[in-house]
Parts: structure tokens; C-alpha cells; sequence
């Protein structure tokens, strides 16, 4: 099993790559590490490394403040743009990038290709629940505007995924809607319900927003404008929570000593309700597998999201993916 | 001023009606209440009522459980309905009702009915914010699918009635979006963008759902949709977050006896993160005014509900928004 790393992209990069990448080699013998990025550069940062990680060479970087879609098509030697290309190409099964979202979807989509029967790929972050199983929500991308077949594919690739992936036997897959009753909602899920009724998986119905983080699914389904806001009213609204209590708790001398006895179950706390620390989110629906890592991963990250990409190949997740999708 | 009051309406009618009638009469010289439901039951309740609160009677009741569109017709003696027709009829200019939600909307579109030029009236909460402010939003109600042209009259009367009831000049309108560029946001969102722009009031821009509880606007514009996703999503995390503080609280006597000290603070906290709070939501673009009570009110709120149609009455706050909207 081949798995690409693009070495330059994330706000810690190369120096987390390239220690998430050694971790990874030296712990799966059964994996190959390419290591895509300037050879001068990361040469001297693998010097003891395993016989399973290798440099591929490649001159340009796209940055945070890249334009997707132009940087895709311009930097053609970009450290991302070629390791996309080891996917299409075989050379490498799985690609992994902490690098700029919009550009490693614009390089799913135009590098490593489509599924054929998928219009729409769809990112597919982990937001963590109570019980700890943790749900996964599709789509979190680029993708705004979706018909109610995109929400009805998203729904079997998520399943998919999860069985594949985390193991879970037909995974509870909901809709996000605003009732739970089937004539909830706006024209979109309104017409994607019965779609999903019709789909071979475990459909459990509407799913409110406030129900998604007590663990009512395991696959979340939602266009990207959904999802985005409700990912970020959780992160807003935990933010503010933690900002108020960190300004209640410092009050007093009283409070500032009763804070400290709960500091750990606070930040424990803090842990559980940052989703981007709850690994890396695949892109489902390309040719090959592609997974993005948040951009402030560092080492651990990087290495979590080899594992991830190493299950998935074991699991044989894209093949799986295709065939359900063509039906057979 | 003529306010009348579902005496029906709500998880605790007509206890909590009647108290907060009773209390808003007393307080209030100015007003007249006239409380609508069942004689029989409220004449005993107002013995010591002052002179400006009468009972104004109506044999039917429309329960949290009614199918809303299907009550409001058939049941025409219902206290929602009967004081709805009150306002149209002018012999209220306000109406309060803490009652089934659905059906207030109802009544609010088909018996009170819509101000000239508005295609959607607008349930228009507020949403707690860090610094006190408060975010007025809207749509938060029954219209799923907006069109631009309605966010753009959401806009403007959610401005003014920032500008008439809480003496906001010139509030700051945001739009509920996924980034803050101007071309971010899905085809809905893209297209409000510049009618926004174009519109008397002072549109600051997209606001992302993470950046609403810091006080990013004073007014937020949205679908019911984003809206319920953004309310629930919020209401779901801050209860979540609750829930793991209790927990983690009591899992020694040491932490419970920090958590003890700091309980005051919790609370606060709490009661600052339930929307639910902060009083009644008006219903905005109908030709008189309408202001939802939450269903679990108690005296208090009914009486706070008072208090913001007074003011709204007060500042002719329907009249200065159908001015608006018909750009004279």
C-alpha cells in the first residue's frame, strides 16, 4: 500500500509531515510513505529514515492564501498537485494533505478524478458526540448547492465508509432537517427523504441540529451551506461557552481555586468539543482516496491520518464505494 | 393602546397568561388588555383586576398538538384566532400568545394579515450574544425556502425594529453565510448579497455562524432553514456541553465541592445560553403586530411580552416598517 504525503502543506509543514510520515513507516511495515515535496528541503529531515519512505520530488507549494482553483492549474509541480497525480497514475493508492481545503478539493476533482456515477465528491469530517462514537457529516466541502441525488449518494458513501473504516454494521445514516417528521424541511430534503428511503442503507430519518452531537447517527447527511453552519455554530458556540467560563471562573480568588480542582475535566472538555482534533476527513467520491488533514496539524495528526488512509485501503473502501454506487 | 392576550396559549395558560396580564395592566397605565379565552375560566381569575384588563370571550382552544393550518380554520372561536381578529378588525392594535407556534404563523398570515409589499412575514427571535447585545434573527420561522428578495425585506424590517424597540441606530445587518468574502455562500446567500447592499440600512457584510453569539450584527438575516440549523445547533452543543460539565462534576467529592463554589456562575451561564429567555419574538411584515411568547412562559415572560409590544406600539414600529418597505 502506497500512501503520498504532501509534505508541504499545513501550517507545521514539512517539520510535521515529515515526523508524521517517519512515525507512520516505522509502525506499518506493510506501507510505503512517498513523501511529496523539495527533495533539498526534506532530504536532511529523513536522514534515519525506514526503507518504506521515500522522497518524490516536486518544486512548488500551494499556499493557505492560494486561489483553489488557478493554484491547481498553475502549479503544475505544486507538492500536492503531484502527489494527486501518484493517485490517478497508481503510483500511489491514498494521498494525504494538511494543505489549503479549497485546493485539495479542486485537486480531487481535476487530478485524481471522479468516481464514475458520482457527480458530486464530498468532504466527510468526524464531529465528535457524547457517547464517543462520533458522527460523520457529509458534505462539509465546496459543494453549496446539492440536489437531492448528491444527498442520496452522500448518504451511501458515508455508510459505506463507516462499516468499512470504523467498523459499524449498518451505520445509522440521518438527514439534517428541522423536524423530524418525513414532510419536514426545505424543498431540498423534502425531496432527498424518500431518495434516501430507497437507498440500501440503514436510514434513520430527520436528524435535528441539536440532536447530532447526543449521537442520534452515525452518518450525517447535509448540503455544504448546512453544514457549515451548523459545524461553526458548534465551534461558536463552544468558544463563547469557554470564554464566559473562563472569565467566571477568574472572578474571585474563591472561583480562581475551585476552576483549578477542575481544570483537567475542563480540558478534557475543551479535547472533546474541537472536532478538528477528531483526525482527518476523507474526500468520498474520487478515484482514489484522498484525506485531509486540518491545517494546523502537527506530527500525530499527520500519522493518524496514515492510519486512517491505511484501513481504509485494507479495507478495500473505494472499491467498496464503487460498487455500490454502480449497483453490482 | 389595546394589547390582547391569548389567554390560552401556552404550557402554563391561562396561570401564567393571566398573572403577567394582571401584572403588565397594573404596571402599565397607559394600556389596555384584553385577555381572550374562556370566560368561566378567567372571570374568577381577575377579581381584583384593574380597570384597563377585560375578558374578551372565546369558546375554543388550539392545542400544542393541532395541525396548525387545519385549527385556524376550523376552529374560528379559538383564543389564538379570535384575538387575531381583534388586531385586523383594529380593536387591538398588538397581540400576544404563548400558544402553538405553527399556528400563530397561521393566524398571523390569515386572519391578522400581510403588510402590503411583504411576500413572507418573519418570526424574528433574539439570540443571546457575548456582549449583551443580543442578535436580533430572522427568518426563525415556517418559511423553509426564501428567496433573495425576502432576505432583503427580512433585512429591513429587522432594522427597524432594532432602530424602534431597542433604540439600535443604525443596527448592523449580517448575513447568515459560510465565509465573509462577498462571493462566498450558496446561490440564495450569493444572490441576497448585493440586494442587501442595495437596501436602505447598514449591511455589514456576511457573518459565518461561529461569529454570531461574539456580537457579530444586530440584526441577522437568514432562511428559516440555516436559521433553525443555526438554533438548534447552538442549543444542542450548549446543552451537550452541560451535560458533560455535570458529569465530570460529580465524579469526586472534590469536584463537587469546587463545582459547588462556582454553581452561581453555571447558572448565569446557562440562563445566558438559553434563547428561550430572552423574551417574545415578534412576527414581522404583518399588517398589526404579532409577538410569540415562548411556549413554557411563565407570568414574567408574558409580562416582558407586554412590555416589548408596548414599546414597539410606542415607537409605531408597524407603521415605520410598511413605510419602508413602500419606499415612501
Amino acid at each position: 500500500m502506497k500512501i503520498a504525503i504532501d509534505a508541504m502543506g499545513g501550517d507545521h509543514a514539512p517539520q510535521s509531515t515529515v515526523e508524521g510520515a517517519l512515525a507512520a513507516a516505522k509502525e506499518w511495515g506493510d506501507i510505503e510513505i512517498i513523501l511529496v515535496g523539495d527533495e533539498q528541503v526534506l532530504k536532511p529531515m529523513v536522514q534515519d529514515a525506514p526503507a518504506n519512505l521515500r522522497i518524490h520530488h516536486a518544486s512548488e507549494v500551494i499556499d493557505a492564501e492560494d486561489e483553489p482553483v488557478k493554484a491547481v492549474r498553475r502549479k503544475k509541480d505544486a507538492s500536492m498537485v503531484v502527489a494527486g497525480r501518484l493517485v490517478r497514475e497508481g503510483e500511489a493508492a491514498a494521498m494525504i494533505s494538511a494543505g489549503n481545503t479549497g485546493a485539495l478539493m479542486t485537486t480531487g476533482l481535476l487530478v485524481v478524478g471522479r468516481m464514475e456515477g458520482i457527480e458530486r465528491p464530498a468532504l466527510a469530517p468526524m464531529i465528535p458526540t457524547l457517547d464517543g462514537r462520533g458522527v460523520l457529516a457529509l458534505d462539509l466541502g465546496a459543494n453549496m448547492d446539492a440536489k437531492p441525488e448528491h444527498l442520496a449518494q452522500y448518504a451511501l458513501m458515508g455508510s459505506v465508509y463507516r462499516d468499512k473504516v470504523h467498523g459499524i454494521a449498518k451505520p445509522r445514516v440521518g438527514l439534517l432537517n428541522v423536524g423530524t417528521e418525513a414532510m419536514k424541511g426545505n424543498e431540498l430534503t423534502k425531496a432527498a427523504f424518500p431518495l434516501l428511503e430507497a437507498m440500501p442503507i440503514n436510514f434513520v430519518g430527520n436528524v435535528e441540529a441539536r440532536d447530532v452531537l447526543t449521537g442520534a447517527c452515525d452518518v450525517l447527511v447535509c448540503d455544504g451551506f448546512a453544514g457549515n453552519i451548523l459545524l461553526k455554530s458548534l465551534e461558536g458556540t463552544a468558544g463563547a461557552m469557554f470564554s464566559i467560563l473562563k472569565k467566571e471562573f477568574s472572578k474571585s480568588l474563591k472561583n480562581k481555586l475551585a476552576a483549578a480542582v477542575l481544570m483537567p475535566s475542563l480540558r478534557g472538555l475543551k479535547t472533546m468539543m474541537d472536532y478538528k482534533e477528531h483526525g482527518g476527513a476523507p474526500l468520498l467520491g474520487l478515484s482514489g482516496l484522498v484525506v485531509k488533514g486540518h491545517g494546523s496539524s502537527d506530527g500525530g495528526a499527520i500519522k493518524n491520518a496514515v492510519r486512517q488512509a491505511r484501513t481504509a485501503l485494507q479495507s478495500s473502501l473505494t472499491e467498496s464505494i464503487a460498487r455500490e454506487i454502480s449497483g453490482k
